[in-house]
């Protein structure tokens, strides 16, 4: 991690970004899948910062997923027009005029995974001159959204197409990625079900463009016929995807810097909580982050602005005071905790970027 | 909950506050604490809402406890003035300059765990016409912040008194309450680990005007010679202070809306994920959620904006489309995610309130 040595007078908490290695990320997932033919679609959930989002276009993406309609409204607003939202959204009442809306500025896709999703998506966007094309989200063992039947994909499919609306192709997100050595099992499993569902929507006549997988773990492990890759967490990296080996210790940009309040025997207490950390924690890690400086500390216990760390015994502790990194365990909601990031250049300035997409959850 | 039947035309996820019971339990304190001659100090950092926080004072609350210096910066703005940081903020650069800013504008009261913290505090404030008063934290069994032997805030009082503060009291958290039975000794050792630290106090010639201790279990059951209390989540409620007993169902105030996105066989979706609840689950319960209208649901998974819910078998399920609300497991994290409140009146009428403090965790 690069960012041991923070800049002077932060207020804390706050976060800090390393623009070099965050360049350096960006960069490095475009040529991988420029390498492959393979599309880059990166999911602005992490960043939610159009300044970032911009980057990665400039460095070579097709556009930006989102997972909401607010997050839409904010890159196109932004200037980044081409997004697909990856989301089955249910788009009755305000919602669906906030699409319409949108589409007039932007050129969108769309996920369903059901018959009356569609319907509902095609009735709110009814008779708009560029409507939002569909994509049919399959389910390939993260058991959240989409189907598993390809049957039931061709079926959604159809009721896109006699809605009206166009369909572009399929997505998955295999979320079952999310743990110990299972990247390159669930890879597989997003690579076959989309096939499956690819395969079954040609024999039904249709023409699937576009064919989606993506999560920060299996971002580089897609195979034929996938033609898009969707990670988000790439850009910043985080403990939790240094633990799975999907990033580098010394590929992790961001931080959250906290100041040390109280130190007792055993145990301090940094300014950050519940409230700048969250109570993220995949059970294969300990604690709520990861100080780099003092790696043996265990942030145990989080409230909403206290965050209780445990030290080992005689191990190295910060002093009252201390400003401390801490590489967050799931970097996606905590950005959404902070209206800035402090970004921090080669030269070692820094610029307040805004969090432009921040609590844009509907 | 009164909650069960939401307004309509809700954007999901939202917060929804029903008027009339967040009044009812606002009342309820601040009469049971006059009957007891004990001040009423609410934490604000639950609603951080201007509004709500005049609410509290009307009923007669003496002042607002805050968490940060951006929670009392708020608060000030808005008109509410007498404010306790109940925290041991670290006061040096910038936020010593902000600190000296806002006593132009509040009468502080500043929480103290350290000798070094009392003089980087004095530091940050000489010379001004209204310094903020410090009170000694104590701590109580819940080891965070707070010192625990007497001779030591003796020593801490010393250092502020030395540095040219004047020393108004002790005050503690008995976060050790937050365990199920766990209460009433709680409270106990809150009166016990005060009435030694303020005797301390008194034998060593100083005289404690406030003696404060609070967590929402605590809330009723403070002994002498404590006179001030600062609960915070008894505005709301929440599924945790139901599960302690803290709160009754029928005082849960605040219930997030979410929309079925996605239903599969034994599971569904809502829009509602970790950036709406939080992953905050105290770990006897279970899920991230209580949804009263179908109370045997497990919450079961969050990413960002998902909600994957397990329906047992054959229970009763909402149908795709509908708007469900789910009583958070702790209602503080989750306010701080939104911008806005839907308070709802006994008339049914709906207004939006600015959530003002939303993200003011520095």
């Amino acid at each position: 991690v690069s960012l041991q040595a923070l800049p002077d007078d932060l207020e804390t908490p706050c976060v800090v970004v390393d623009r070099a290695t965050m360049d350096a990320n960006i960069e490095r997932l475009q040529s991988a899948l420029d390498a492959r033919g393979i599309r880059n679609r990166p999911h602005a959930k992490t960043h939610k910062s159009v300044r970032i989002g911009r980057l990665q276009v400039d460095a070579g993406a097709a556009g930006l997923t989102v997972g909401t309609l607010g997050e839409a409204e904010v890159f196109a607003a932004g200037g980044i027009t081409d997004l697909f939202i990856a989301y089955p959204l249910w788009f009755s009442g305000s919602k669906g005029e906030r699409l319409r809306a949108l589409t007039e500025v932007a050129d969108l896709r769309v996920g369903v995974d059901s018959v009356e999703g569609a319907t509902t998506l095609a009735a709110a966007v009814k008779g708009v001159a560029r409507p939002p094309r569909a994509l049919v989200e399959v389910d390939s063992g993260g058991h959240r959204t989409g189907v598993e039947d390809p049957a039931l994909v061709v079926e959604i499919a159809r009721a896109v197409s006699n809605a009206g609306l166009e369909v572009e192709g399929v997505f998955t997100h295999g979320g079952h990625a999310y743990a110990l050595g299972a990247a390159e099992a669930a890879a597989a499993d997003e690579t076959t079900a989309l096939a499956q569902a690819a395969e079954a929507l040609r024999r039904a006549g249709f023409e699937p463009r576009t064919i989606s997988s993506g999560t920060t773990p299996t971002r580089l492990l897609a195979g034929t016929p996938v033609n898009e890759v969707r990670a988000g967490t790439y850009v910043f990296g985080d403990r939790q995807q240094v633990s799975l080996g999907a990033a580098a210790e010394d590929e992790v940009a961001l931080v959250v810097a906290a100041t040390v309040v109280s130190v007792h025997l055993g145990r301090f207490v940094i300014d950050a909580g519940a409230k700048s950390l969250t109570k993220d924690r995949p059970e294969h890690l300990a604690g709520y982050g990861l100080m780099p400086a003092y790696p043996d500390v265990v942030i145990d216990r989080l409230s909403d602005y206290h965050g209780t760390c445990v030290v080992p015994n005689g191990g190295p502790a910060p002093r009252l005071g201390e400003v401390v990194a801490i590489v967050p365990n799931h970097v996606c909601p905590v950005v959404d905790l902070f209206d800035e990031l402090t970004v921090v250049s080669a030269g070692g300035g820094t610029e307040r970027w805004p969090v432009d997409a921040r609590g844009r959850s509907r």
